[in-house]
């Protein structure tokens, strides 16, 4: 796997605070807006391209601060792919039944089969997030996910599938911004719960948890992009041409005919 | 974990040849069919408490050659259990869909919530077995899944699920007998397929597979007890005096009542 933009070293410590949450070139504006339009059309086609294939599950999965932008890249970057071939999931508080079986049951159940993509607005990361943070399982629980994780990621790609991670990192004053405009604008007070404001008071703790998360579960086979985020254009067209460059190193290919096939008169 | 009978040393070779097929005290046939029947009622008991309980999901697996005797002895075992509170699954040859994903994908879905016991006929073990005599993956593929099965394993079990395994060990004349009798007795004849016969060719083969299961996939969180299955008496008293065992070591309990309702006079 060529060496992308925006992992971390692997085995490395990660320190947040050591990345940057904007773009690198602010006067690239429009000339990124348009690039992100033929990014479009370029991944419309790279997912045809997946299902006539038929051999890879294609998983991208998302993980960000609230209002880290999940749900905005997913609309961007997937704007012209064909919404009946991508399943996107949504994994929010387990409920009764997913709470009696171990945390990467319902995740497993979702994944993509050969030749899909599904996309993960976020995930089994959650259980060594929020879990974490808000104390929702012991320690001694816990703890012991990120080699449960990186085992459960390794056998997926050796079993075939692509795994794509995204970190979308924000600063908390863009956080605020964004907290601040739900709350100001009717069309978007609905977007807004008062659990966003007790986790917002838990910053820090959220900070701590991602670069575990980011230093233990970052792995040759299944590593993290972490994206700077604070701007929507320069997230999505980070995002957007690093799954398209992941995709292209796949040697994808239309299969070949039947035998028979190729030549024939349809009479 | 107590150490208990009938589980190979870990992290030694094992070779089956070692390893009985008949019963230790051919003497105590009826006295051990008499055992069978308390077992059966003991089995009944721990399972309401299970339920009750409400903090352990419970995996019982089984593998075995051909005519082993997997279906008997889940019959006589759990002859007594509520049938509404068992769950017992089959795995046979994926399916298109179940092949579009990794091995292990169906096997999850399908796994006991906590409260519930669930027996597997069969198991993510037909893909170091089956998939390994019968080439139907590369070596490269099926050779990387027993650490996956392991690391699988471990996380079910820190997260709380109680796995207990079973090989049912038969001899290659047993198989022949049995093998004959599904053969000649016209209420037999359905189970007999043509590709029994095939895999009884490939006994050495099919033995050598078991042996590598045995010992690479034999761990403290969820060891294999090699039975011998000669007699089905014997397969069954010892099975079922394991499963007795294991779970008695649980510590389970019938919940305590919600408060204010111990004492309480219904008017």
């Amino acid at each position: 796997m060529a060496k992308q933009p925006f992992i971390p070293p692997f085995g490395k410590e990660v320190k947040l605070s050591d990345y940057s949450t904007r773009e690198a070139e602010p006067a690239g504006r429009d000339k990124g807006k348009k690039e992100i339009e033929e990014l479009r059309l370029e991944l419309e086609e790279l997912h045809e391209l997946i299902v006539a294939d038929g051999r890879f599950p294609i998983l991208v999965l998302l993980q960000a601060p609230d209002a880290g932008g999940k749900d905005g890249t997913i609309r961007s970057v997937f704007d012209e792919v064909d919404p009946l071939g991508v399943n996107s999931v949504g994994f929010k508080a387990p409920n009764d039944e997913e709470l009696a079986h171990d945390y990467l049951w319902r995740i497993h159940r979702q994944m993509p089969g050969k030749g899909h993509v599904t996309i993960f607005n976020r995930s089994h990361y959650e259980d060594v997030l929020v879990v974490r943070v808000r104390n929702l399982a012991p320690k001694e629980r816990w703890k012991k996910r990120y080699d449960h994780i990186n085992n459960f990621e390794r056998m997926l790609t050796d079993e075939g599938m692509v795994i794509i991670k995204f970190f979308l990192h924000i600063s908390k004053d863009e956080q605020r911004e964004r907290l601040q405009e739900r709350i100001d604008n009717p069309k978007k007070q609905w977007k807004f719960r008062a659990g966003d404001l007790e986790d917002r008071a838990l910053w820090e703790d959220y900070q701590a948890a991602y670069e575990e998360m980011l230093e233990r579960c970052n792995t040759e086979y299944a590593p993290w992009h972490i994206i700077p985020a604070d701007r929507n254009w320069y997230r999505d067209l980070m995002v957007g041409r690093i799954i398209r460059d992941r995709l292209n190193e796949l040697g994808l290919r239309y299969p070949p005919p039947e035998p028979g096939v190729a030549g024939r008169t349809v009479v």
